[in-house]
């Protein structure tokens, strides 16, 4: 096996968020769907942000999210994704860098703009999407790096990468080559609709081998196996040959094997202010624990901290030295 | 006397803020002067720019602050300022515009990027700022619409427009036409450096009638009178005829006129995160007092509590709808 240069690489849409306050009435007026992403072209992201309220700008990304938290935990770590060469993909570039993650992608030099997700929050801390993909359309089988790919011991994809037609082709390709240097894949299933418009080819990943490591939360996991039942859900996961982690929210979250189901509590918080990378943030706590050598239950509780920090702020990239804070709660890393 | 169609019309320099948070030690290997706003050119923004940590891209400019601050508690306000036709300007105006502020102000069509300034915010919640004026520099004259300032209470002008070149053209024929309509014309002094770069013409503005109403900080006042005293700085403030409010951090404020020096105390925060923009708040509940005619330390107090909201999160512009939160705290406007 190569050396292990990265801890883990992240492939993902490349994204910044464009995070703005409002209430219910404003998403009803605007025909949202409270806690979804939805899918938007460049007019209507125009149209929307116009009737947006001010509004912070920070980098986002499912993937580059939990990448970036998984390098604040003390992972090295890189991400692939796309941004044009503009003033929002500079942004893009600067936040992943500065975070000290290696992304050395090649911009778009012309073509749709980056990518913006503009993210209404409302007073209940809830997050709801709407993101104009915009140049992630133009990440290819060729922005994928074969050294970067098998030098990573953990290879993390998201499931929104489905929705550009060639980041597809990226995606099957980083896991081949992953799993042809004997590295580990993992996939977040993103979202419920998205796992609704790609169902079949989600579970094809999972039973062909192509990913060793499942994220979700209770509605992607229901959107997967059809049901609104949760023991029927989580029974069929452990039908599967794969390690998975679902998140539920306050309840924390469970780990699932073939062998266990393991329930481990959320961490608590004083206030949740903007849910925004909860998810994304667990994912990068288990990841780094995964990387560490951790047991599941200590990968688990890494993940539940993490996704604390990120959801008692606005945006979805951390504010504190996580590594700190875990050891703070004697989660030395 | 025209009618009133805005109690409050600011003038200043439209900037971005790009703030991120870094130790003492990144504000010493830098060179920064702790809690000073410095002007930098574009070469060097981008040097610090590539320096600093990930980043929140957030509306700033002082006078902009506070006119947004100013319309959050009620009033109806508008703004003048310089923009180009770029990423960033777009954001400023969408945010300004937004919040409900009047903002005509015709984009630079070329030249220099809209403005951004570099803020580093350390753990004890002190902002060091660092400006790259860009398109604040074409602001003229021509860009001060006598029909807008004819029309506004209160003309508030930050003292940073003193820096870009013909932007104190454009302070002066606001400064008259407000004076000529009956007006009042407000002044902050915006910075204790920018104090040292224009201190006898801020005396002249305050000792000729063009300013009634002086907004500033100790070290500001300090500045202006070259004392190290506070008392003595005080007892000259008293010999002008105006109206001056001084903040003092947690000390709170004073307000001082010939006759009279009133003392207020901070309101009461749970945690400082950044201070950025604690300055323009005060000024804008103390103006929001003013132009619904509240006795002075009402005015104070309003102001208190717009400063406690902005320093309890990142950025300089309110999370909060300010109007609700005075209510809440006996201060209805």
């Amino acid at each position: 096996m190569p050396p292990c240069l990265y801890d883990v690489l992240g492939l993902g849409n490349a994204i910044v968020d464009v995070i703005s306050r409002a209430d219910d009435d404003f998403l009803a007026a605007q025909g949202l769907n409270k806690g979804a992403m939805m899918l938007i072209d460049e007019a209507r992201a125009e149209e929307l942000y116009k009737a947006m309220g001010p509004a912070a700008i920070v980098s986002g990304g499912s993937a580059a999210n939990t990448i970036i938290g998984a390098a604040s935990l003390g992972c090295s770590a890189a991400f692939i994704g796309k941004v044009k060469a503009d003033e929002l993909g500079a942004v893009f570039a600067h936040d992943i860098r500065a975070a000290k993650v290696k992304f050395s992608t090649a911009f778009s030099p012309d073509g749709a703009a980056s990518a913006r997700c503009l993210v209404i929050v409302t007073p209940d801390g809830q997050r709801t999407m709407n993101t104009f993909l915009g140049a992630c359309q133009s990440l290819t089988e060729a922005d994928v790096d074969e050294d970067i790919v098998k030098h990573s011991g953990i290879v993390y994809l998201e499931g929104y990468l489905w929705d550009p037609p060639a980041a597809k082709a990226a995606f099957v390709k980083a896991s081949k080559i992953a799993r042809a240097a004997g590295r580990k894949v993992a996939l977040s299933l993103s979202d419920s609709f998205c796992v609704d418009r790609y169902r079949d080819e989600f579970i094809g990943l999972i039973r062909s081998g192509a990913v060793n490591i499942l994220f979700a939360n209770e509605s992607e996991l229901h959107s997967l196996y059809q049901t609104a039942d949760f023991d029927t859900a989580v029974a069929q996961l452990r039908g599967e040959n794969i390690l998975s982690a679902i998140t539920r929210s306050e309840q924390g979250s469970i780990v699932v094997t073939r062998d266990e189901v393991l329930a481990t509590p959320a961490f608590p918080v004083d206030e949740v202010v903007d849910t925004t990378g909860a998810g994304d943030l667990f994912a990068a706590g288990f990841l780094a624990g995964l990387s560490k050598g951790k047991d599941l239950g200590t990968c688990a509780r890494l993940g539940s901290l993490a996704a604390a920090e990120i959801i008692q702020h606005i945006g979805a990239r951390p504010q504190t030295d996580l590594a700190q804070l875990a050891g703070q709660n004697g989660l030395k890393l």
